[in-house]
């Protein structure tokens, strides 16, 4: 493997043998399967689950990692083509991201949303123009519109805790002080769809998301027997359902407009995930949650802390899924 | 051992053990005792000793950490219950912190005093309420009210120079430009009083500790045949001492009050140690700091890099003394 | 080897040696030849190469690294002599520096020019009184006025690309927003003239190097059969040239004033080294420059990413002429 940027890029059965790969490095630790290999960890945004459990799971394996962080302790990075760099930025990624590539046998890149122009988000622009520089084995850690080992450690959860491959699965808007990048939702309705699952979109008027992601996921849910709708009714959406996998989201129509999108969450506290959503679900139906999340404003506590909640095993399985990835990507055959 | 969080939690053998494996490991080191084994650091407060010296420590040992600062790469961590998140922290410790936990086989948390209100600190609630979090084994790398590694390394640093067990040694309040917590001269005064000595706590009026402190340091002084008693007068307390161990701390009476705290302490930068405190000591009588120190503020430079000091041995334990801590946590039997 | 410091502190024949090293470790790689063994790495300033290359190149040894940052992190660290410290640093480099270095087992060190005052620079004043601190092996991560780390790559890859030893080394000023330090130039200068070549430092006028840097160069020349000269003249510098260096400077003039130094280079924005400098220039000519570069500001992007660049290379090269000096500091023999 010699890239982990995307799930679409791997056939059901490819993801099927990383999971599995995933519970034998449980079950049997592999502590010399990457020994003297160096995993390098770029993050030009926040992370805490992310930066800690690649290290860990690195360290498990046998290897190491360095971190960088740009505007931290490193240059910051310069992206635009042809710009006279006579600002800030000391360095541009056409230099940076080669040479910390020379350093190591595989590099994993953390780079959000711009939230300024969605066409460009959905694109990855900025990631591919970043993935284009590197020639070694390559993680997306976050982009734009995509966070595939979210999407790995999640599908892991939902096996786990028996959710069956062509259950109710909701992903529901939450309501987020500011606008937050479609990365997650992006990622995490393709991973449901792709799993066969009965997926829909439960978000207020206004909040649809993109064309561009909903038409991959639906690609996604052909293949596997799953189907994807949007709907803006609460109780239709969840009645019945296994899983209610709360994201927060931008407005689309307002995407890069700050004061717009506020406008348009004004009035949308309310969608704060709280127990007396699940009525209408099925009695055992889980909550899921990529974290962080903003308790008491996305979803009540009482609802994270509760038995629904599987925030917490989520946010574990990012260790033994992406020890998988690097496995498979740096394991001399 | 579960948790190294308060050198009290011990009985004194066990700290003698302790001690004795620290020799150990620096005589016979063991590089591959923690072989794959992953110890999580987590510091909301800067260090600089703490830092380095448990990740050289799991390193000597043959294991891996991962550091993790909130507010400079990481999320910004809410603690407090029932809070509607919607300002500037987007993770609470109820996930963060169990997450962490997931990733590493023990984990250290830093988290000073928060030097507003004293009972709370001195109940340690904001670590109580994180180590209650935490299913792994756990290292305090300094709380509010106590710092057990710091108190481990200087015990060590004393046997190794010699100091008698029921010698004299004066925790003596030093100047500082503004309140510090009470974590060091706690565990400082518990640990002396532990190690048998007798032991006078010198402070201007105005500056005795916490009686809360104070008794937890008589019962361990109880039991190992020492005593602890408190002075305001230079000479008497510094007659035919063996140790002076300098430190800064809060003004209780002031304590979450900046201004009171700095009236407090206005007139008193005469309590800078210097060489000239040492007069009625015996001659060979040693200074001890836990560091980092403000040289002409809170100790005399001369005296600092004079031949009674003992700083940079204590620092230098630290390393030992905390890979001790490691190898009772982390080794298999 | 105790100190890597500077590259003149190294006879010829030794430097040949270290790069032999260099080339065998990229050929027979030696996973476990520093096992145990663990750098410290202290950063007073930002990195990206340095930061990398050294945590990726202790691991492919089998050895580890902490990374320290003061004022990130970690407590500011005050290195004046005499002062009393009532300000912002909590820690002086008189305790700060022995700490470290009592954790590990070679320690290195970043820490610029502090753009003041040019005799103080030029002495390395502020490198001087930190390593006078350390009691372990030491390494120069780029000094006020040197940085041997980068000499030793760049001499590594001229080799790689075989020109020749008495060949014709142009080091060119670049422009740049604001005054850097002298430490690659006078590395670079040092390290052209050490190797034997015809070395010519092209710069406007006022942009001389100071005497002392070109002293020493001259000296290195004198025992290797190479020369250096100065010159404003482009096309007379660069006729026949092997080799163009760009690298920015400060006006020794205006050191430590801002202004001065704005109003010098104000003019000098043609100095952004492009394709049509290279018409005088052997063919094959080659381009080099430590990085970061500020594209379009001092070397035009189409240069930088056009045949003559060696820029990757030179970068990529830190990682294994690091990883001899590691091996003969740290090895067991």
């Amino acid at each position: 493997m010699q890239r982990f940027i995307d799930l679409a890029d791997f056939a059901r059965p490819q993801v099927l043998e990383l999971l599995e790969l995933a519970r034998r490095l449980e079950r049997a630790p592999e502590p010399q399967a990457l020994r003297g290999k160096v995993l390098g960890l770029l993050f030009l945004n926040p992370s805490l689950r992310t930066l800690a459990s690649f290290q860990s799971g690195m360290a498990r394996l046998g290897g190491s990692c360095f971190v960088i962080t740009p505007g931290n302790g490193t240059w910051q990075l310069e992206s635009r083509d042809g710009i006279v760099m006579d600002g800030a930025a000391a360095e541009h990624i056409r230099e940076g991201l080669p040479v910390l590539a020379s350093y190591c046998d595989a590099l994993g890149i953390r780079a959000f949303a711009e939230l300024r122009d969605l066409a460009s988000d959905l694109q990855e622009s900025r990631f591919r123009a970043m993935s284009a520089l590197v020639d070694r084995p390559l993680i997306n850690l976050e982009s734009a519109a995509n966070h595939p080992c979210q999407a790995l450690a999640d599908w892991k959860t939902l096996d786990e805790f028996g959710v069956p491959e062509h259950g109710k699965f909701v992903l529901s808007w939450a309501w987020h002080p500011r606008a937050l990048p479609f990365a997650v939702p992006a990622a995490t309705l393709h991973m449901a769809a792709l799993r066969g699952m009965e997926v829909i979109v439960l978000r207020p008027e206004g909040f649809g998301l993109p064309a561009a992601i909903m038409d991959k996921a639906r690609q996604a849910a052909a293949m596997s027997g799953g189907s994807v709708r949007e709907s803006a009714e609460r109780a239709d959406a969840i009645a019945g359902a296994h899983v209610v996998y709360a994201k927060e989201w931008a407005c689309a129509a307002a995407y890069g407009d700050e004061a717009a999108d506020a406008a348009a969450r004004r009035d949308l506290r309310g969608w704060c995930l709280a127990e007396d959503w699940f009525v209408p679900a099925r009695p055992d139906c889980r909550l899921m949650h990529c974290l962080p999340v903003r308790r008491n404003a996305a979803v009540a506590e009482q609802l994270l802390d509760g038995p629904r909640s599987l925030v917490l095993r989520q946010a574990y399985n990012r260790l033994p899924a992406q020890m998988a990835v690097l496995h498979r990507m740096l394991k001399q055959p």
